[in-house]
């Protein structure tokens, strides 16, 4: 870490997460210009090299603050390519056999959860029980009682829970939330969050409702459910939901195509949200007050991030979301560092029990109360 | 007509509409620049001299096949300040008892119905009596089965009714429903109707639920369900609906505040609408299809329409909406022309049936099924 060449990659790295991403509001990156980051750095392994945990590999080579310095595959070969391209050692790798050791690697801090949605309990359950922190994709599992249980047992093993909620970190969404918590927008009255995509190869494990635990609400619908509480600042007290599946053979029995769905919260304030696999050019957030309103189209997407207000366009900069995500979650991790919104267990659960609320609420036609 | 008067006065006319509205798809327009138009005039009588007659009767000022000649109100003062503001001779004013004499008058070919929607059928029936032919505004009346006696009147009295659905004849609408239907957007998935405003005065007509039959959905709701039928070009088979109400004073019983509501098609597609009185900054359509998306936003506002698609910017001439709609109906009356969009009285028993089950879904959280 004090060597003369670990401080020039530090630089080069810094130069270019600015260069990506003009940083405005985190200035322990805008000084790393002149002074390398000298705190300390989380160390990271990630679990699952999918097209998600690549893209966060990736992300990750702009921080200074977090490092990727470990994988956790079943397969040798995308361990070996790992190793080559982010320069693991050997030491840092595991399998899903032996992966309980490394809670005696002192090299490694926390591991990045990236398995299929119905992994993630048990996977998480293994690294509390290693004693090192988590970080854990979204949905943090496919129900809430697994969902508590990943709290109970990272609380006891005294590691932290964090999930990959990459939006609470967006300069844009900040800034509208921002903007409502300082009564810009004046009272609240209406939330509008669509998500989707239309997905593709049918045999990939978001189609099968073992692996997914659902279909689109747990991939891309829960920003719409996460994106209604961020934006209006509350949490839903009531939901109706109506599903609509027009390929029965893609999308089986247990895994939603769209499901549109309406809350009510406590201030009166409603939402319409939808959650589809089956349509593209729906990724919009669109936050109605008594003063003004807020549209982020897209919303969610990995970017750029567009919105405006009543006052105009959002200028906030274009960011990696995952690189400004993981340099967030170490300051979480090791300053105990508070978010605007959190990230942590207990925030997951809460969408995690919503979900269950709109699989009801769409299941029997009636409107279900939500309590968290 | 054949004084030079009349012929510069035409002329003038032409110019200004041609200046609020090049409209380029209206050749007859286009051509009267070079010649005076020769065709029939239609002459019409506003009954209901309130805000939106006056709209009316503003736009129409610019018309050279429509031209506002007689009134028909409770109120002498208006009588008085239209005569001499628009040129009516005392021979074509009415008021609501004598109006039915109108039969007897050679110079009116039509009624433009404009009052309180409860009264609509009434009048409509005695217009129609009249032999005269009928414009109502929407909603057409307040049930359908009204609306339907309203059409069964005029299909016997030998008349045309039409209603004011002035969006059909909107150039950015027009456009969006020639992509549609030349498969520009490929198969549609999705319609959003987002459709209110803030309404103001408590003790207006509109709060009233025996003038006005309901609330926001029966004045600018309908907007949403009128636009899902002619942005994806299908019916709805269902619907379902949920309905909020944060000020019970201002909205009394029977007249909604704001309701969700989701449609069903034929084809699987679906849509998201909404109407309220009480939010603003909706006013916005977005259709979404295999291949491509349009989206407007104001949508239905008096204008200036705005609107993109996959393809890019809308750049159809702004229109004055109800100026477009009286030349345009004259058509239709003298020449049998065919609206690309009907605006007859069974186009707009559709919408009244359509509001009949929005308000059942509503009120018994159920999914309700529709039969148009």
């Amino acid at each position: 870490m004090n060597s003369r060449r670990d401080f020039l990659q530090k630089l080069g790295i810094s130069a270019l997460a600015l260069h990506l991403a003009p940083l405005s509001g985190w200035t322990a990156s805008k000084n790393n210009v002149e002074a390398p980051y000298e705190g300390r750095v989380l160390r990271v392994a990630i679990m699952g090299l999918g097209s998600y945990g690549t893209r966060v590999a990736e992300a990750m080579q702009s921080c200074v603050k977090a490092k990727l310095v470990g994988v956790i595959s079943g397969t040798p070969s995308k361990i070996k390519d790992w190793q080559s391209k982010y320069g693991i050692p050997a030491k840092n790798c595991y399998n899903y056999e032996n992966f309980d050791s490394i809670k005696n690697n002192p090299d490694i801090d926390a591991v990045y959860v990236i398995t299929p949605n119905a992994l993630h309990h048990g996977m998480v359950l293994r690294v509390a029980k290693a004693g090192k922190h988590v970080i854990c994709e979204k949905p943090m599992a496919i129900n809430a009682k697994e969902g508590q249980e990943m709290v109970d047992a990272c609380k006891k093993a005294n590691v932290k829970l964090l999930v990959g909620y990459r939006m609470h970190f967006e300069p844009k969404t900040l800034e509208v939330i921002r903007m409502r918590n300082s009564g810009e927008f004046g009272k609240i009255l209406f939330f509008q969050g669509q998500c989707g995509f239309k997905i593709g190869d049918p045999t990939q494990w978001r189609l099968n409702k073992q692996l997914a635990g659902g279909g689109s609400m747990m991939d891309i619908g829960i920003y719409a459910i996460n994106g209604s509480r961020y934006m209006t600042g509350e949490d839903p007290v009531w939901v109706t939901a109506q599903e609509t599946k027009t390929d029965p053979e893609k999308f089986k029995e247990g895994v939603d195509e769209t499901i549109q769905f309406q809350f009510g919260f406590p201030s009166g304030a409603t939402a319409s949200c939808l959650s589809t696999y089956n349509m593209n050019n729906l990724d919009r957030f669109f936050l109605d007050g008594e003063k003004g309103f807020a549209e982020m189209w897209p919303s969610t997407g990995y970017g750029p991030i567009q919105g405006r207000t009543h006052k105009g366009e959002l200028t906030q900069p274009v960011t990696t979301h995952q690189t400004v995500q993981m340099e967030e979650m170490a300051a979480i991790v090791f300053d105990n560092k508070q978010p605007v919104v959190p990230v942590n267990g207990e925030e997951a659960v809460k969408d995690l029990k919503i979900i269950e609320a709109i699989y009801q609420a769409a299941k029997t036609g009636s409107k279900v109360v939500i309590s968290l």
